[in-house]
């Protein structure tokens, strides 16, 4: 039997540690022939673009350095497949190409790494398959910065791009400090529903640093964001702090009809600057300091430089667990981890139906939001914590960490 | 004696690191007593508010973190002196304060850690304190990620940037590839006047990387930066590269009406998204694929979780040579770096008038710059390498790196 590894979605920093884990896995296991990577996720199996994973991995390094290179090497996509209704031949067309894939390369499981659309790709094709009585298993391994996949305590990925948030933002901390002038700076964070990844910049206070003074994740924001009773947080903190420093959700949203006015520029252009451009322009106006705002961009989503060593590890060993379900005869079924204890931290893998994460979002719990919206409770800290625990060091070459690449 | 140090202008990742050279020779020396910190630099001199180091840096791990800390752990200003002119008493008034500090402290030397600016204020006060006849030294540290200092080969916090550009690059250059669809995405890099930080970019090709495929550094286009000309750039690469690649420094500015035009927003605000984003536009409404801008910030200044060995020792070492040069009986002098060698990489600390780079900037040469302006030659690589080598390994608490502060 051989097997076919792919990647989708958005990229981060520990989507490689799992497809190598997949790949150690199904070497090691001994039952498994040849192990092939489908470039840039379904598509791939589509159009029969498979590489052989065997002729690219070729020693222990270079599955080093794979596990210390962010995004995706076999490329992603956002392709979604259409739902099979066997009463229309059409909807079928896809299928069959995916299944003279698989086929033609003697597949018995695929493995797909990625978020919840990609969980939604694991269900289709593993109802597909089972309709027409193909013993074919798919397997979906979790990845996401946002962390919003249920079923899972936590998705691969999330530690180490809040790793980078943390560290990032503690140092834009010291850059906002420097002079003795009032200053507010505003720091945009990825997560357009969920708002795990702005949250877990609370994870600071562990050492003892009071800021971000201000939080704020969308799911406090249902309704709304309320601009005013946002300047007036920052106006309380101001008060406290010569420099206030807030960290925001890039899917919050601001509650006034400027927001939508400020989307067209001079080209007619819809402006993608998001909500701290525009809590900028308007603390600007308030206030009349020094305000800044700064998007921590795809920078938070692709820096394996800072990778959480327990994010990486985890990664590695889910995408291993992956094989052993396919193995045991599992399919549509998505990988996860349970955890057991925060402190010693302690986890569990796991598996479920994929249909529970597919196209789902796991939100960030209410009870960790403060009464007034403005910011994370102490509580969630325990959560946050283990999750960022342990240094990735880079390999260096002439001073740059070194990246495994497919296309040298 | 005793002697005070300030630091001054936007913050680096190796400020800290010259206090601690200044601050260790100082302590080692045994001819000096007590060592002042002059609070938000030469703003502290003037309102006498000093802190006592010796109370502050009480343990060699103290100076341990200090040297790994970003910013400046005494505060910063961009405050400039006006200049002294013996017919006029007010213009006497903050000089005389100024040396109320220091008599009043028994401080007989000076430290000013900053860039061009506060290089006018070392000249300033020296030549002060020659006219009214007082015996205390003035020497300025050099300092500034822009690397923009004439006299001195290179200037400290610039290798911590460079290397923090490097990396970030890179981790961006993966990020953008992780799709199968054409793709330009434009990175703004800090250096108003000065292309240095930009330029350093190209030094991805020491390791066979080919990106950034395009680089824009301010000296290249005094004249203005022809956009139709950046656009037949991008669609020559495009033909190339599926994921182009743009380096651009913060200081080029677009020869187009428009770009003006785009400053205002619904408040009649000026818009300080800049070239990058700009660029962005013009590139989505002529291409018509996804584009994407990314601003490195403060991040690019402040990283000192990916500084420079080489930066950091350099820093320190320059600080302590100002101390052996203030003792010596040198005063109103800038330290700096001459270089003996690039393979292997060698380097003599110096020291010259600092009215040579005073209010002066250091330009990227010429003849690093390709003649169609977009890229920048192989030859640039033997001069930046040398400075982005090793890696200081932060002091990780809780998963974050520990910084010091001042205030806890």
């Amino acid at each position: 039997m051989n097997i076919a590894i792919a990647q989708s979605g958005g990229p981060t920093a520990a989507i490689n540690a799992s497809l190598a884990g997949v790949y150690q896995r199904a070497v090691e296991c001994g039952r498994i022939e040849h192990i092939y990577g489908s470039v840039n996720g379904i598509e791939g199996m589509i159009n029969d673009e498979l590489v052989s994973l065997e002729n690219i991995l070729t020693s222990e390094h270079d599955l080093d350095l794979l596990k210390k290179t962010p995004s995706t090497v076999l490329g992603s996509c956002r392709y979604k497949l259409a739902a099979y209704d066997p009463a229309d031949s059409v909807s079928e067309t896809e299928y069959m190409k995916i299944v003279g894939t698989l086929e033609a390369h003697d597949i018995g499981a695929f493995f797909y790494i990625g978020g919840n659309d990609s969980m939604d790709t694991v269900c289709k094709l593993d109802k597909y398959l089972r309709a027409v009585g193909k013993n074919i298993k798919v397997i979906g391994v979790p990845k996401t910065i946002d962390n919003d996949l249920p079923g899972t305590d936590h998705t691969p990925g999330f530690g180490s791009a809040a790793k980078y948030v943390a560290t990032t933002m503690q140092e834009i901390i010291r850059d906002s400090r420097v002079y003795s002038i009032q200053s507010i700076t505003i720091v945009e964070i990825m997560g357009r529903n969920a708002g795990w990844l702005t949250a877990s910049s609370c994870v600071l206070r562990a050492n003892g640093e009071p800021a971000p003074h201000l939080i704020y994740v969308p799911e406090a924001f249902t309704d709304g964001f309320d601009v005013e009773k946002f300047l007036s947080d920052v106006d309380r903190m101001m008060k406290r702090y010569r420099a206030v420093i807030v960290a925001v959700s890039e899917g919050v949203v601001p509650n006034e009809r400027e927001y939508v006015k400020t989307g067209a520029d001079a080209f007619g252009h819809t402006d993608n600057s998001g909500v701290a451009k525009y809590l900028e322009r308007r603390c600007s106006e308030r206030f009349g300091c020094k305000v800044r705002s700064i998007e921590l961009n795809v920078m938070q989503r692709c820096s394996s430089h800072l990778a959480s060593a327990v994010d990486i590890a985890e990664s590695e060993r889910v995408g291993a667990a992956a094989v052993d379900a396919a193995l045991s005869g599992d399919s549509g079924r998505m990988m996860g981890f349970r955890r057991i204890s925060n402190e010693p931290y302690r986890i569990e893998i796991t598996s479920f139906d994929a249909e529970y994460s597919a196209n789902k979002e796991k939100f960030f719990p209410e009870k960790w939001i403060t009464a007034d919206k403005s910011d994370i409770t102490m509580d969630a800290l325990g959560y946050f914590l283990p999750l960022i625990q342990g240094e990735v060091v880079p390999e260096y070459r002439n001073g740059i960490p070194v990246h495994f690449r497919l296309n040298q």
